[in-house]
């Protein structure tokens, strides 16, 4: 997907909203279980129920392959899903994959062409030759993690290099590899305050945003400080959507949850606009 | 496994050889495409054939994710065929995973359990909270990446905090994990000189070495500087053993180069018992 749909959709939808599907067996609603394909038959449910409010689905991909062959199924079946009635849809692989050059091109293979997913998140430690070979599939993008929303960002990515934090290093060094205009970038919502250094080293690329909600960040600040003209986030909500409710009204209260996330994004995205 | 096991099996054998599996539909013989699992195929003929001169088997993860649910097939086969005819053999999923807490854990899950895999290589960036939830699982181990053996190594591995390289934090730091006695850590071969520094941060811990052969690393630097009194040492060779030959004799080829390398391998445990 072009990153110009993508921005036509957020002004569409009145919407920067993500929601991620963690879908887990053990907190999906009881009657679910009993179905060929529990997950998908849940993920399906969000989906429709959610799809108007949201630009952009992010299954992250830990869950579906802790079931092994059946969840990697499952997550062919939303994919597909997806791709066939919402393909305006932006879809992340939240992956966080990074391997060298030959593996990664592997790794961008499975997750851009076999599944064809829009993006995929990548961990940058392994630098420039883990990233471009990601980065080199056209209308693709690629989710580098910046400075994520753990206390355990607190190890390295805030240490300081020569003055300057590991995470701005990162955003500073990728600036630079090929084809960097299909670079996106993850920053947790628990340091939205971070986000204005963040903007003054990268002023217009998208910023996939955790933690908003269950992880504590606020949407206010995420935009006061995040914001580009551009708009240039994607917020993502899982848990707080998905298992809104764990009965069999479970869709119908993911959809008000979603909608009332897309509701305070209108008025952040009418600040924007000067109305 | 424990450790004590994988101990007695390279003192047994005469060999830290691990053998990675980056088996590619594009590389193997040709006769091997008809049958219906050709991965699997492969994976078998290879493990039969060089068992008896290596300690470890590798599977590249993002090959088998490069062709969705046929290779996850291939890899939950490959993975049976190894716990039941060579239970003895230490196994890595070499996924270079890394995520928050909640989703560690669905990756050890899926790894450790679903799998079966005694071992998995994880990306240290979002540090102590991503990393903890592997090492929790008791007789499996953590093999955290530090320095690699591409050239992106040099973008932040190397780069210094306080002083001191990044890869050398991550040592440092990920010694006071909880349960830090399951760590492992991959340490490139083409940095073989680095390996002197590294055994002053951790004397004993084991080192999964990539970069020997192929990637142009030699062994004896590498045991020189980096092998233990527990020898702490597993050197991986993949496309030079897998692809010794692409005729029918590829088995019979792959045999001949591991056990070159086993044989090596002897002469170095010699020194190290002072033979």
């Amino acid at each position: 997907m072009k990153i110009e749909h993508l921005i036509s959709q957020i002004h569409k939808k009145n919407s920067f909203l993500c929601v991620g599907l963690d879908t887990d067996l053990d907190k999906i609603p009881k009657h679910l279980l009993s179905q060929e394909d529990p997950i998908f038959a849940f993920n399906k449910s969000i989906i429709d129920a959610t799809h108007e409010y949201c630009v952009a689905y992010k299954p992250n991909i830990a869950f579906y392959e802790a079931y092994g062959l059946e969840g990697w199924k499952s997550l062919e079946r939303t994919m597909k899903y997806l791709n066939e009635h919402y393909p305006e849809m932006f879809t992340i692989a939240d992956a966080k994959r990074g391997d060298i050059g030959n593996t990664s091109t592997r790794y961008a293979k499975a997750f851009f062409e076999t599944l064809n997913f829009d993006s995929i998140t990548i961990a940058p430690y392994m630098g420039r030759d883990s990233v471009e070979p990601f980065l080199a599939f056209q209308d693709k993008h690629t989710i580098l993690l910046a400075l994520t929303s753990n206390q355990g960002a607190y190890d390295f990515q805030t240490q300081k290099i020569e003055g300057q934090e590991l995470y701005k290093k990162v955003l500073e060094v990728s600036k630079g590899y090929a084809n960097a205009e299909n670079l996106m970038y993850v920053v947790g919502a628990t340091k939205a305050e971070f986000l204005k250094e963040i903007r003054e080293i990268i002023p217009e690329q998208f910023l996939l945003v955790p933690g908003v909600g269950a992880q504590g960040g606020s949407l206010q600040e995420v935009c006061k400080y995040g914001m580009a003209s551009n708009v240039g986030l994607l917020v993502n909500s899982s848990r707080g959507i998905l298992y809104a409710s764990q009965d069999e009204d479970f869709a119908d209260n993911a959809a008000l949850q979603a909608k009332s996330i897309q509701q305070d994004m209108e008025a952040e995205l009418q600040k924007l606009n000067g109305i």
